[in-house]
């Protein structure tokens, strides 16, 4: 069954080593069949190099396996993902080395450049910590909970990707790999952003009227950015 | 039509991730035919990895389509610097990682060392910012004029690359290879140059001599690197 | 004679290099045979590009060769590590650069993330320096020996690393392989904890309540992350 | 003629790249045939990806070519070195980006760890600065003697390697190869030497007792690492 997300969701998995963002087994993306309501996720804890598409597994809104083994340890924060935001169709988590830094050190990731504003003209959002409770309980459901809180107002194509305090990025986008290619973006804005404040410890934030103008070449309706569709 | 200088502009269009300087779609190089007034440069947002010659597209000096699809976004940029300088060949724009870092820290690259002064002589400039106006109107085209006017009273020779303030390196030489050469080169100084920050602040700027030295025996008359033309 | 260990110290030994954890012929995996009392190591300064099964050397608990030609200098210490903890079947030294790099500044790695909770609730200990009198007897027997007093009360699943000061980490696993995760998770801990420095230079210790759910979720009885085994 | 060295030094050179210590067509390698007192080098500005037996440049200790085109800018370097120490029979100069900031820092790289005393004892000495009228004359010899300078009264066995002020290393050994491993290691000590100042400004120097014993393992007659010879 969906056997064409599942290709899709395996080509995105196998992204993840291919630029770097992944070691061992960590990592994962999904996506979704809105007609069916049903999401494919790569299978916990398997590795990469040996992967293929009997790994991806399909579950249920609710997480219920319905087809394959068991599932990425985070498939409820991909699933409140998906709840939340009927227009995203891919999710992906890394531990990515320099989105983690930033993740770690608490802090949102400032909007410092154009390669920033191409993904997003915001600054990339840190989600509030959970309280213990909220650990001790659904830990992955809940931390999907404050990835949609750190989008707040704003549309999850605006800001296409969150920090999780103290753990690392999720992203998305309209596609499994549109998802991947938001990540492969964040993490080249942290890298940059982190040598930039090495050098420059209060760089000032991009202008607003440079943010608009490369966002807006890039997504939405007069974008100018590539062959069209 | 010009297949030669589609040929050769592919293969500098494919060397920039070889050389880690691009990620996804990002970057492009252009070559010019100077008998015929006609640029030839990478199409809008396609993809390294299945990238042909199909995707190369033919501009005139104002930037109108002769043959092939939608051309980079940055075409405009191009143009303003074949158009400035007969003596450019082959520009090459990326959002290579350490070069964009002094681009968003809004510092010119200090000459610190022989890596630099066998690229250029001076520091690496950076350009002013665009006013208001210009990003609202011909954003790519406001973008080359504050490229040629940081080279300023110098030749393209002598600074083959500028950073573009907040945004990343454009670089350029006789030919699509040599401005891909500049590139890679600048990278590299770029790299070299913040790490020299860390571990001493203010290390002074390479002395005069050995500037001229390392920039007389690769460039010019009087260069006695390489096995010569 | 220990074919099925030697195969897979082998492989263990050249998942170091496809992993960058090494460079030349820098670094050693070793695997025991319980039953037999009898540790499998790379030879001393083989190099990674031609190294095969003939190079892994059998030796007894005491360091005496079994089979095979002069083994790693670092022997002495994984028999140290093996002799004091009977749940350990593999052990690695690598100078991985950004774990040396800890040890060389001669700081515990502090835990900052949930990369870092998913190896060990704890921070990654640094062992004591060695005396002189130590140096210049059995160095690598006592290096062994800090190591162990490192893991101090605590088990070597608990803490399945240590930096050996100015030198670099030992880690450890149940098998081979999976003494080589420890080392590549590690490696990243390492990098992810110094560009948190870099970014907020007193970054607070990753909460408890998270500590205990990442760790307890991939390790332990009630670990529901992977396929089960 | 001298086939044998030519094909040892084609390797060496060929490692460069395949380490990551060069990009482009920089960095070159040399062997000498002490009995004939020949050189081999490679041709100047001779690029990697196409580089043969044929870019072998003989020259004499004079560095007149005897056979071949064009020899590496940087030939009478190599010939100072030669002529200063009948031990060396093999030299490498790189601009590996670690080694490089360090020069450009006008630092030397001190010994923090075991991975450097692995291949030195001391710290990694700067040479002084040329003066203008060094600059001007015989630059490439003169940089020959501030290397032969900088090792002073100690063994090129004891000091492997030199970091030329604001430029890169030299670095040496009995063979070519041997030489490519000191560049090799070099650049891992700078690099894990700039993250231990990171983590730690004023990290201790090595003790004397490790570093005796770690040189002493590895290199002279109670070297115990290795397979012997």
């Amino acid at each position: 069954m969906l056997d064409d997300l599942k290709q899709q969701v395996l080509a995105a998995n196998l992204a993840l080593p291919a630029h770097g963002l992944v070691a061992l087994t960590w990592g994962n993306v999904s996506g979704i069949d809105r007609d069916r309501s049903l999401v494919v996720i790569k299978g916990s804890g398997v590795p990469y190099s040996r992967m293929s598409v009997e790994d991806m597994v399909v579950v249920d809104m609710d997480g219920r396996v319905v087809e394959g083994a068991r599932p990425s340890t985070d498939t409820p924060t991909h699933l409140a993902l998906y709840r939340a935001y009927t227009e995203i169709g891919g999710v992906v988590h890394t531990h990515s080395t320099w989105a983690a830094a930033w993740a770690q050190a608490e802090r949102p990731i400032p909007i410092l450049g154009t390669t920033h504003a191409d993904l997003t003209p915001h600054d990339v959002p840190l989600a509030r910590p959970l309280t213990d409770e909220e650990v001790a309980g659904e830990y992955e459901a809940r931390t999907g909970d404050v990835v949609v809180e750190a989008i707040g107002e704003r549309s999850p194509a605006e800001v296409p990707a969150v920090l999780v305090r103290s753990h690392g990025p999720f992203a998305w986008g309209p596609t499994p790999g549109a998802a991947v290619e938001a990540a492969v973006t964040l993490e080249e804005v942290a890298h940059m952003a982190l040598l930039t404040e090495l050098l420059s410890p209060n760089a000032p934030a991009l202008g607003g009227k440079v943010r608009e103008k490369h966002f807006s070449r890039k997504h939405g309706p007069n974008a100018y950015y590539g062959q069209g569709t």
